[in-house]
């Protein structure tokens, strides 16, 4: 079927020629369709059984252009056929953290899934004060099962560069390349500023050294370490919480790059959540601290259960191989460690300098995050800003010199203290 | 044309079909055909006018397995293909170094090119002792051309992932990472150790736990960090060199990894002859030092001529793009060149871990180099064996520590002095 592109008053027509869909929507005559798309580069539709509700499904259909910036920034449909893999490939290696797929279509550009609209947005929720114990634990165990199983650690050398080059993702890397490596990091006319921002704070990243090199080089890693096929996109707005259950969604960022990345967004977002109750909570009258002890714990449990799930398929799946060598001898074993513990020591590293890229970026750049931009008192919002900033600068320059995660939060602590204000 | 395997017998006829070859052999209606092959890989054949025999060609031919196993190792003919874009790749980026190619065919697995007969291997040269002033000069024109136009630093975004995906090299990438990082450091079937190697010898790489780690660490770099289009084999064997020109050839291990390797494996092949002339020039009554002290300015020149050239590539490149506003500042171009200085240090770590593993696996694996192999005296042979896995192991382990490529060719003399024993 040649690509069309779909609206509210297309949607039901198109649903009612694919079964595995309708079967979902208990066989309905009569369809509700809502558009809910809050991206950048889809239309997303909410469609339902007009007689019960409660039956309902996700239609999310890929458009030749960035909806943020306009008909101006074209982008193949062929993000879509990247996305509809990822999702397959997740499925496969972590399906209790990702939608159901029902339906996909290479050619229409859409995919038809599990509606998750009961468990909310991340981000919103997090904005909310809403606190999410099993989170960490959810996300660390899909970063894990994701990133090690699509390495050179578990793959085959054949099937591992075979990925890689099916993964190639050159339009949506771009769109990382510019708007989380450069544009922030430069006067350059796309950054949106916070008008009480001064000169001052714009220069502490535009003009200072030392950081400018470590994004440089955040991003040519970025570009070039091709490690594990990452979400590619996986901040809070990427994940669909509740009390029981989480969900990754949208992975149409999805690409072989470094396993940091995807470790740093999703911490970088929780610590800008971290800062951000710096105001909302208080504004609401509402003591922080019970929430704010909960973000710090959540980066530090998040990170911590990704090393330690790690290390245990790593270790595991070397014990299952026969005739493997390498480390058999009699102090094999504990150099084996040893090795592991170096690998994941670099993911830190990484794992840090991807995270304040991820932060600057939601400050000085063009996209933001409404934890923060949000915040209608400017100068209130530009001074959690200035701390975002004191942290990603301090987390790019000196990433190699963090021994573990829990310096990490006693930084985000010594800035803004747990109580707020 | 469907594939066949040409031999000594059947490649005239093969040639009389070519026009743009016979051009080159005069239209001869007489060819002499010598098969001069002592790759692992290939079948190579000279091929000149019978009446005017410096009217020739040398045809190279893959064929589907590894020669030095047997046909047990089955190697796809696919390799002819990466091998004749890599060509096309270096001839447009540094022609001066690289074999003029008068015909290629895919189906056929053949390239006939250039007969650089007269220039002679370097690996053999450098044992008879010769120095070749131009050297360093040339091999680092070839690395900073190739290197710097092939990554991200000067090709843009897209046509580099694209480049990446089409060299792709499976099988030829699965022999480095089995030949080069796994099996010397393992007790594995395949190795070849001089007998007069103890066991303490072999559990000096074996069982080092530092050792294995870095060792780990640099395949994993090798199978991951696509920075560039490697040649991918760059060792003294696949160049000739005369006095004033110098080749590249045999780029039949071309993918996209990183810079260090190719640096690394031309640099680990003049430190192997520098101790290898422990032995031969002092053998042969000759006083070694003038062309040992060569070997290490060779070493020297040979990463400080590449520096020097890719930093001044890269300078230029960035002076001359409209509108580049990262490093556009006061302070911007002193920034800029410590990035570059800070990234071509990157370059001489990973080249040293490099280097490392490529000495480190003649001596213990199974390819051996000659300069080394061929040594009759055992024991004098062991004696140099052990100086190449020292250096070695200290070159990968303490690879962050090097300042400078001085402090490396420091620690060659030190280990074996200039004048020999």
């Amino acid at each position: 079927m040649a690509y069309r592109q779909l609206t509210v008053g297309t949607v039901p027509d198109y649903l009612q020629g694919v079964p595995e869909v309708m079967e979902h929507l208990g066989g309905a005559s009569s369809l509700t369709v809502q558009e809910v798309g809050d991206g950048n580069l889809n239309f997303v539709y909410i469609v339902s059984n007009a007689e019960n509700p409660a039956q309902s499904v996700v239609l999310k259909q890929a458009v030749p252009f960035l909806r943020v910036v306009g008909e101006s920034w074209p982008l193949p449909k062929e993000r879509m056929r990247i996305e509809i893999k990822a999702l397959a490939k997740e499925t496969e290696l972590c399906p209790q953290h990702v939608p159901q797929v029902y339906h996909a279509s290479e050619e229409m550009c859409l995919v038809v899934m599990q509606n998750l609209a009961e468990h909310g947005v991340l981000r919103g929720r997090m904005i909310q004060g809403d606190v999410f114990p099993r989170l960490a634990d959810h996300v660390s165990t899909f970063l894990a099962q994701n990133l090690f199983h699509t390495s050179d650690l578990f793959l085959d050398h054949r099937t591992k560069k075979e990925q890689v080059a099916a993964f190639v993702n050159v339009d949506l890397c771009k769109i990382t390349e510019d708007f989380v490596f450069t544009n922030p990091y430069e006067q350059h006319e796309t950054n949106v500023y916070n008008p009480e921002l001064s000169d001052a704070d714009l220069a502490f990243v535009h003009e200072d050294r030392d950081l400018k090199i470590a994004v440089a080089e955040m991003k040519y890693a970025f570009m070039n370490n091709a490690q594990a096929l990452l979400h590619g996109d996986l901040h809070t707005g990427s994940i669909m919480a509740g009390a029981e259950e989480t969900y990754m969604i949208d992975p149409e960022f999805a690409f072989y790059g470094p396993m940091g990345f995807d470790v740093g967004a999703i911490i970088a977002n929780v610590l800008m959540s971290y800062f951000s109750h710096e105001f909302w909570l208080p504004q609401k009258g509402q003591d922080p601290t019970p929430v704010r002890t909960w973000h710090l714990q959540c980066v530090e449990e998040i990170w911590g259960g990704f090393a330690q799930k790690f290390d245990a398929l790593w270790k595991a799946h070397v014990e299952s191989q026969e005739g493997h060598l390498y480390w058999d001898y009699p102090q094999g074993e504990a150099h084996f460690q040893a090795q592991r513990e170096r690998f994941l020591h670099h993911v830190l590293v990484d794992t840090l300098g991807f995270a304040a890229c991820k932060m600057m970026r939601r400050i000085l750049g063009l996209a933001k995050v409404a934890d923060i931009a949000d915040i209608a008192d400017l100068k209130a919002r530009a001074e959690i800003e200035r701390k975002v900033l004191t942290l990603g600068k301090e987390l790019v320059v000196n990433r190699g010199r963090f021994e573990n995660i829990q310096e990490v939060t006693a930084m985000a602590r010594n800035l803004s203290p747990l109580e707020g204000r």
